[in-house]
């Protein structure tokens, strides 16, 4: 293990000269503190828990590929959501608006009792295609089956084939990085880049 | 196959009394379309090939768990970055910063050649630790082994030890989503509720 000053207090400023702290071996407290940087967007996995809908605010979903549409999430392999996956081998994913703020933290409280009766679509017009709890005022949600669970460590990578995509009209992402909730703001426009980074 | 209108076209806007467009089935153009809703980091990662620094920007980086400290990336299973992933069994992940822009579109142009001589840290200081190369001005950069490679349709899904860590000193990471680079602007401090959504 190889340290110089902790995350907390970096006085590395030069950037040309000094490439930064480096820490290597498996220092958690470096991951932890490294990881807080990462801004991303935030996600509820829902589970149906004794027949009721069951959420937890997961730090980690991704896209697999288009092709077919398949997805990512990974679940501390301790919790409710994690036995519902296993038991079931079906979840949804919804992506959090910034409308749906409380329902982050609310879904992220270890331990506690996750039922989310009130916060769901009440969706009779697509309750045959749609098996998993839809949480209200999504970005979008991913309705999904197991195609594998694969454990690492504390966790369940759970990879899953999309099989409905439930999509509201447009919302604000709601995002969540160093510490806080954000949202984003458009740096600039340039559509050549963007249009080559999808789906590199 | 169940459609309404096409998410370019979308008309509804009444949150409350109506759930949203719903897609079912492997419709990989409503997949595309909701997944550019997601706003997240750009990652850019970065192998040797034929010996020399070589990058491509990844639409899924995410970490998995802190102990031991593990993330992952999906790259196309068809380019040269996967093939040396394969090869080699490591890559570094760079989340970008702001200042790191145009690597994200210089990287993710599929089928260019992506040799990074020009943008890496010359490190002879951690070199014995750093095996793979790390951009400059970089977010921070994850030094990995790779332990599990999962084809999924086009693309792998690539499970990796962090085996080093470099920490610049503080920058603004960069952000993609809804077809544009952003930055995050906080919307708000609540610490109660962020200290739960850590590692839920």
């Amino acid at each position: 293990m190889i340290k110089t000053t902790p995350p907390s207090t970096m006085g590395l400023s030069s950037a040309g000269s000094v490439a930064g702290n480096v820490y290597t071996g498996s220092d958690t407290d470096a991951f932890r503190s490294a990881m807080r940087r990462v801004v991303s967007g935030v996600t509820v996995v829902t589970t149906l828990h004794d027949g009721r809908p069951w959420g937890m605010t997961v730090n980690a979903f991704s896209s697999v590929c288009a092709e077919p549409p398949t997805i990512l999430v990974c679940v501390n392999n301790r919790t409710v959501t994690a036995s519902d996956i296993a038991k079931d081998g079906r979840f949804a994913a919804n992506l959090l608006t910034q409308d749906q703020l409380h329902l982050s933290g609310l879904c992220a409280r270890p331990g506690a009792v996750k039922y989310l009766d009130g916060y769901t679509v009440a969706t009779p017009e697509f309750s045959e295609q749609v098996t998993m709890p839809v949480l209200r005022d999504s970005l979008v949600t991913f309705d999904c089956k197991v195609s594998e669970v694969r454990p690492v460590g504390s966790h369940f990578v759970v990879i899953a084939a999309v099989e409905a995509i439930v999509v509201p009209s447009a919302r604000t992402p709601l995002l969540y990085g160093e510490g806080r909730y954000m949202h984003g703001v458009t740096l600039e426009e340039s559509p050549a880049m963007l249009t080559a980074l999808a789906w590199a």
